[in-house]
């Protein structure tokens, strides 16, 4: 019998899922299986994968008009769980990324009915993206009610960054209130920040900017492992271009779309989260990979200023560092794509780049000549072995 | 008899002029007068200044509550010349410091009946900051229909900048309507951009950065001695920390104030114009003067923001250029604060800034060592000479 960890990443229309097995000593937790719900709220459907990334099972689940999806969701999975582990292993936890700890929560922590007032409350700060979490938690919690429950959180590896980079130059009333730069894709930091000592040696202590280049973007710097500064700020919409999101805007545009085009503040929230970044400028995806396809100039447009706007913030974290020793690439585009990588670092040769090409057409890990000032690194991120690696630290879980 | 070139620059609450005359061949056009109107449309109080800036007339008009206070006072400003240049001095066109020439003006422009109806078109992107200068050309129209006027444009010096530092992430049609980073402090970048080479001899055409620092405050990054990038975007609220603007500020903080926190978009732009920055920030004052003699804590982190953002839009700033040859503070704060210069040089000595203590005390003009790989220069900038001579340009008028 293995005790296994059910790490959850709940979002809007999907419940993803993953399930660790608990290890002994220092080894790393092995991922058992993994899958999702997508779907939710129209039409659910169901996938799984094995250890080694074999389908496990697919099928489309009835058409649902629950007010609850998420909670149906969880159904499935534990459902799911239960007809293929029981037995073998047991569930002894489960972890949750959660989108905003605010200013309360700097590191995980188990959830009890006081830490899912303070959750809750958060809800304000992010209101598209933290009501699933709680949902997923809460489901879990009515079927499961012994299950002990962690949350891991976005924005906490941020929270290690010195005042001023967490501060806007509002008045104090509004940052005692919560408006503040938080950061996010912490857990993705949180990761790359442990395996820097693998790549980097005594380097990994210096000066690094992570590149988190996925369908959300952003970028941190990073000193003695730690967060110093981070291009995204109270929301997840600021910093670079993504894939629908706007990224760095001047908070007079917003004002204007409202004061004098008549939008709504609805509408210029679906505007700036869902229709703009480079689906906004190419008028034809969201998705880098078609757009680095595509003859369209408008194509060529967005990857530009997709390259531009990562160079600009690049040299921006770069002066919150006084310098830079090592700069990482990672998640999907990141880990990816040759050719922007190629393009971000060639526009930031000034920094002290030496790129080796065929390094990077092989997708590292280091993308740099040998005597290049600044190493340049490619690692893969994983979020989901920092959850399930912090609900085994928090529950003190041991084989 | 001399021909004299009035300048003006218009504002919600005051009208500055000033009187150039103008000169033959390539000598600088120069100052006759100067002054203001302070207190429009509640207790208006006219000063004037002569060519050696001692005072020349100092009163309190009678309080008014025209429809027009601008009307007014240059009414107050023509009588002034009047009386005290006549005989002398005849004046033969006047010339505007316009905020916002949008797409349309990348140049100063003779003011007809078609211009002026492009102009107020464009008031709608700055609905705050244009309709004074119209005020104050129509005003002069209806006292002096023949007289040439000249606008010019504090977005037209970056109107050089390609293509992909000007565009948001945001969808095509936005961008269509004008929706885009325009930039503003173009006629002070103006001035210093014409006397680098007094300065920086053949570097002038370098990679250069200059931080015009006043109660507004941007940067421009310049090539060739053209706006390459800039830290102001669509409106004057974005980049650096002001004496009461926010600066960069997420989106999502503007929706989170309106949606969240039921505030209306019209109490959002008056904090975000008039109750943050330095102002918000200490809870004491928007003069950084009074900010640096003050023991206060919040003083002291208000400035340490003011000066951490600058060095982290330096940083993006140089990224754009792919490196820096010279470095150039300027404006009210930029040419009068050694402390300033000192702590924003002191944290960008990465980018190769070695300074000269002794000569950031007594105000530059250079303030760096003289190996510094890069160098640091004090330039007052004047914006009112590049409107004078823009319409002497314009109208090719001579001696």
């Amino acid at each position: 019998m293995h005790d296994v960890i059910l790490v959850l990443d709940s979002g809007s229309s999907s419940l993803k899922f993953a399930v660790y097995e608990i290890t002994s000593g220092a080894a790393p937790l092995s991922r058992l299986a993994h899958g999702q719900v997508e779907g939710l709220g129209t039409h659910p459907h169901f996938t799984a994968f094995d250890a080694e990334g074999h389908e496990a099972d697919n099928s489309l689940l009835p058409a649902n008009s629950s007010a609850n999806p998420h909670e149906q969701a969880m159904g499935t999975v534990l459902a799911w769980l239960q007809a293929h582990r029981d037995g073998t292993h047991r569930l002894v936890a489960a972890g949750h990324r959660v989108v905003h700890g605010g200013r309360v929560f700097a590191s995980p922590v188990r959830i009890n009915s006081e830490v899912l007032l303070k959750l809750d409350a958060l809800s304000s700060l992010a209101p598209l993206h933290q009501p699933p979490a709680l949902r997923a938690i809460r489901a879990l919690q009515a079927r499961l009610p012994e299950l002990p429950q962690v949350a891991c959180f976005d924005t906490a590896f941020h929270r290690t960054q010195p005042e001023v980079a967490q501060a806007y130059a509002l008045p104090r009333s509004l940052s005692d209130q919560g408006i503040r730069r938080y950061g996010f894709h912490g857990l993705s930091y949180q990761y790359i920040s442990q395996t820097l000592p693998q790549f980097l040696g005594d380097k990994a202590g210096g000066k690094v900017v992570v590149a988190h280049l996925g369908n959300g973007a952003s970028m941190c710097g990073m000193k003695g492992q730690r967060s110093m500064a981070t291009t995204m700020g109270f929301t997840a919409l600021d910093g670079l271009v993504m894939g629908t999101r706007c990224g760095n805007l001047d908070p007079g545009v917003v004002l204007h779309l409202i004061e004098q085009k008549g939008l709504s503040p609805a509408e210029v929230s679906d505007l700036l989260y869902k229709r703009s970044g480079l689906l906004g400028v190419s008028g034809l995806s969201s998705d880098l990979r078609e757009l680095l396809d595509s003859d369209a100039p408008t194509a060529q447009e967005a990857i530009e200023l997709f390259v531009y706007r990562a160079v600009r913030e690049l040299g921006s974290l770069v002066a919150a560092l006084g310098g830079l020793d090592a700069l990482v690439f990672t998640a999907g585009i990141g880990e990816h794509s040759t050719e922007i990588r190629q393009r971000i670092c060639e526009q930031s040769q000034w920094l002290g780049i030496e790129m080796d090409q065929q390094a990077n057409a092989q997708h590292g890990p280091r993308i740099t000549a040998a005597d290049s000032p600044v190493s340049v690194w490619v690692i893969p991120t994983n979020e989901e072995s920092v959850i399930a690696e912090a609900v085994q630290q928090v529950l003190v879980l041991q084989r």
